[in-house]
């Protein structure tokens, strides 16, 4: 290695510009695709001849940009090639003027087969900078302009990767098994760092969350607490500060290069057989504010650099899941094949886009074993079901009495689950870090909250619930982005509430946490929640009913919207209740007959094992 | 035939409770479907023996039913079979208690072969009863208990088959290729029975109307002009004093029969995979009200009565296209072999199918050629496309301003026309019979009238035009069906107003007329709007424009909502607009360069031959 660091300290003083930057830094031997694309960035390195010789590894192509700070480097890596370092030299008029340590690791054991997240798991959802601040050394860091400013709209709090682990038996304890975390990779932006989207360097955690070896221990811990974690990929944008745009390889390396132009969310135009080219491009191309330059994935090394990014992170950080953000926005070729390069290296893998539409159609397109008429093939396993997140605030808040108002939402939205190739795949939710809190969005209502996340919890689909939603977490005055991402009570020393410890939780924060737990700890052990059959009747005057049946299990939910109790007419469900006798209430644990009836209290769900 | 009389006289005198009754009554040789399936009513007709000695024609199957004055005789008839008559005689004890003198017809010369409306017809809606009435004669018949009271609400008006036949030249001068009257068929219901839809004879033009032959007339008469005659069909229910329901063959031929419930509408339970067999069976089974028996067609002996039922009317009155009633309260596998059937015996047949849904997906359901993924299959060419109804009138009336408003809802609207197989085979409307008239719905502003009228004589579709709608109709007062469907001007004789000799047209009225006119007629000689692929750019800020367009022709619809004139950015348009040089408006004749730009007028909608 002493060699290399001679050439190293040779080339700095020849070429200060640019540090030698190498991504990926490393790889694995034995992966699927032996084809491996490095990008080099080094000053004037574009210039030079690089060389390698390792054996099983061979150097197939050499790719030199418009700019001569880069080199792209094709490498084969054959199966039989052995775990080791081996040098890449640059060499200029047959001398060598840079070089390269190049590591090729050993993957984990069983790693092709890891198993992404499912139905039968639930997923907490954090924002990193806004749930627990443990380290707050690295609240601010040297070289990083965004501070931490609490008071202050829009700014960093301090949350850290230490404060997520420190809290993964609280996680665990609720009852979640998956647990995706909004970006931690570096946004060294000038402001509105905190949230992660407009990232900086893909490859790097920000350091103010930690380091990637932080990441990766978090990772480990939340495995031995049987949470798989799903990490937050933008394959749409980057910063403005991202480090290449001071050096742009190509003059396509983002879109509208040099004359950005905004989108105008024209997401119809992906599906519709009547969609000019001039909406499919600024709709694609566009780009979402004029902080993040829009990656131009029809650039085959940029569609490269990202495929290979997404897998080092699953390889490097052991991770069981992917969240995509602002699927329809990317290209959507590129997506086809970025999601079936990922499955084909990982074929249990777990993928979830987010594509907002309320549209069930428009979302049905994405996933995964949709018969698309335009021939379009998505291998997302999941999506997020925007369409029945409005629904069952819509179906919550309107009254029932007015005609296709209320309940029938639900029933209406889950109607359209013949759109989805597997609707229970979907991953559902009361609300995100998007989107006013779901307890502000039912106005506060504790009997509804109760009642949406009983009706969450057993319907088809993955649940996912944004941090705090366990106590109540609101956005009472704005629904700006800064007040829905709130602070996690006991996440900051200077809390005087804490979800974690309950210190100071009023008893309705209290009980609802408690619920929560409850629920999820009943279906985490209960297969007819997570995979079985759904079966649902007409919601009617404030009454909707559904079961979740399979072969050995049945329980079935009544919501009560009304503010007086009802009492069932238990004949309309005997293609279900036929033979049944006894009901269990899953939160008091109470079993009656059901040969007195079933009578449901006002406002309320009633969520019964059925016997 | 003498002695057949003979026997009938010896059979009235015996069997004096019900007239014998042979449905249908006549049939033709040269069918693709050789079976032919007779009901019989007459007293005790079920005890006896029927014969029947034809060349090419057996008797394959007799089937008794739970009512003794019931016989469904199965017919073969050999493709080798001549035109002709013969008897079909009933046996009793060895003796000839009845007999009927069965016709089997030669059919017209091409019939099988005959073409539907489509894409390139425009296609006239008429209420009968309010239509004109040219023979006060038929007003009120006797046995008929609803009597013509034009002041009354509900009630008949006398409209009549021979006001149409007068009107075609009209229909035929506004543009119009293809003519949809609401029922015909006998509807001797004790009030109400002026709407058509809750018939009392299949097989029988009510007598206020006209007659059979009359209606055969006006067939005949429409295609001498080029208009193409769409039937109303109602499989899915008759009317309580249907003749068979005082004696109804089976235990079973109509639906929840002797304990009628009513459906909940619960239309999703179609499609839904989660759908639960109660919601199911009250959705197809339950009547629609209480004078609406729904008749059961997983009755087979009902489903072929209601297949021939169709193909009669066809083969009879020399048709083009079938208007379907309520489609998805049938059951729905019946629809499929009812469909299946028709198109089998005229393969290039139309029919259109109502089913009242805003939601693209489930209309798209229900269209021939949608790959549907429980499997169902259909062979309706066409469906109401309620969806772009629905999209048409929010987008005049919403203010373009609010985010999701106005112009966009066509645009998202169209967007979605991946979910059908044949977005061009719709038919498309800015009203019905059922909903108030579109001009009311507009709130009378004329602008936005020409706009929709632009627009849907433009885009893709069969466009259908409610009668009256081209003199600007509406219902004031309220939208009770008896306003919408208020008298035609110049229908009654004592009408100061006449929308046909333009007698006391309001200047508004007569340009609103000549306007549709002339679209009309300019859309009948242009492929490119008939037939033409769109294209379209999303719609903002109140404007939307859109192309049809094909190798030799090119049209451009420039629609804005705006207050003030808009100059076009034409670049925008450039994929659509290389290499065009002029814009001929085609409602003004007056051709300009398109190096001038383009400026839409305020509130207008311009259509352009662009060249």
């Amino acid at each position: 290695m002493k060699k290399y660091s001679l050439f190293l300290f040779f080339i700095a003083a020849v070429l200060p510009l640019y540090a030698q930057r190498v991504e990926p830094a490393f790889w694995w031997v034995g992966m699927k695709e032996p084809r491996l694309q490095l990008l080099i960035h080094q000053n004037n390195i574009g210039t030079t001849e690089p060389q390698v010789t390792y054996a099983g590894v061979k150097l197939t192509k050499v790719t030199r940009v418009k700019s001569p700070n880069y080199l792209f480097l094709d490498l084969t890596i054959a199966a039989t090639a052995k775990a080791g370092s081996f040098p890449i030299t640059f060499k200029k008029d047959g001398k060598t003027v840079a070089s390269y340590s190049y590591e090729l690791k050993n993957r984990e054991p069983n790693s092709a087969n890891r198993q992404g997240f499912t139905s039968a798991d639930a997923m907490y959802l954090v924002t990193p900078d806004r749930f627990a601040n443990a380290n707050p050394a690295n609240d601010n860091v040297e070289g990083m302009v965004d501070k931490v400013d609490r008071a202050g709209k829009d700014k960093r709090h301090g949350g850290d990767i230490q404060g997520i682990i420190e809290q993964l038996d609280y996680i665990q304890k609720l009852g979640f098994s998956a647990l995706w975390i909004c970006p931690l990779q570096e946004n060294n932006q000038n402001m509105g760092s905190y949230h992660g989207y407009a990232m900086t360097d893909l490859y790097k955690v920000d350091a103010r969350f930690g380091s990637n070896e932080e990441y990766r221990k978090l990772s480990k811990e939340a495995q031995k607490r049987g949470i798989k974690l799903v990490i937050d990929l933008v394959p749409n944008h980057c910063g403005s500060e991202h480090w290449w745009m001071k050096d742009l390889p190509t003059d396509d390396w983002v879109n509208f290069q040099g004359n950005p132009k905004i989108t105008h969310h024209a997401r119809e135009s992906i599906q519709d057989p009547h969609a000019s080219e001039y909406d499919k491009e600024l709709h694609a191309s566009g780009w979402f504010v004029p902080s993040m330059p829009d990656l131009n994935q029809r650039n085959p090394l940029m569609a490269n650099y990202l495929i290979q990014n997404t897998i080092w992170w699953i390889e490097y950080a052991d991770l069981h899941g992917i969240r995509v953000d602002t699927y329809p926005y990317s290209d959507k070729d590129f997506m086809s094949r970025w999601s079936q390069r990922i499955m084909r290296e990982y074929p249990r893998f777990s993928m979830v886009g987010e594509e907002w539409s309320v549209n069930p159609s428009i979302v049905a397109f994405w996933q995964k074993g949709n018969k698309n008429t335009n021939g379009y093939v998505s291998e997302m396993s999941s999506m997020f079901d925007f369409p029945l997140q409005n629904a069952l605030t819509e179906a919550l808040n309107e009254d029932d009495r007015i005609y296709n108002r209320g309940l029938v939402k639900i029933y209406q939205t889950l109607s359209q689950d013949f759109l989805y190739a597997s609707p229970n795949d979907l991953v559902i939710m009361p609300d995100n870090h998007d989107m006013s809190r779901f307890y502000t969005q039912i106005h506060e209502n504790f009997d509804l909250w109760k009642m949406g996340i009983s009706f969450l919890l057993t319907t088809r689909g993955t649940p996912q619930i944004y941090y705090g939603t366990e106590v109540l977490m609101t956005n009472p005055k704005s629904d700006s982005h800064d007040e829905i991402r709130g602070e996690m009570p006991g996440g900051w020393a200077d809390h005087t509430v804490s979800a974690f410890t309950e210190k100071g939780l009023t008893p309705q924060q209290l009980e609802a946490k408690q619920f929560m737990t409850k629920m999820l700890q009943w279906r985490k052990t209960n297969a007819v929640v997570q995979t079985g059959k759904l079966k649902h009747f007409t919601a009617r005057d404030g009454l909707y009913v559904y079961f979740r049946y399979n072969d050995a299990q049945k329980v079935m939910v009544v919501m009560n919207k009304n503010k007086e109790p009802l009492k069932l007419d238990l004949g309309k469900y005997s293609e279900l209740l036929k033979g049944a006798s006894t009901a269990k209430n899953v939160l008091t644990g109470e079993t009656n007959s059901l040969a007195n009836g079933l009578t449901v209290n006002a406002s309320s769900a009633l969520v019964l094992e059925i016997k």
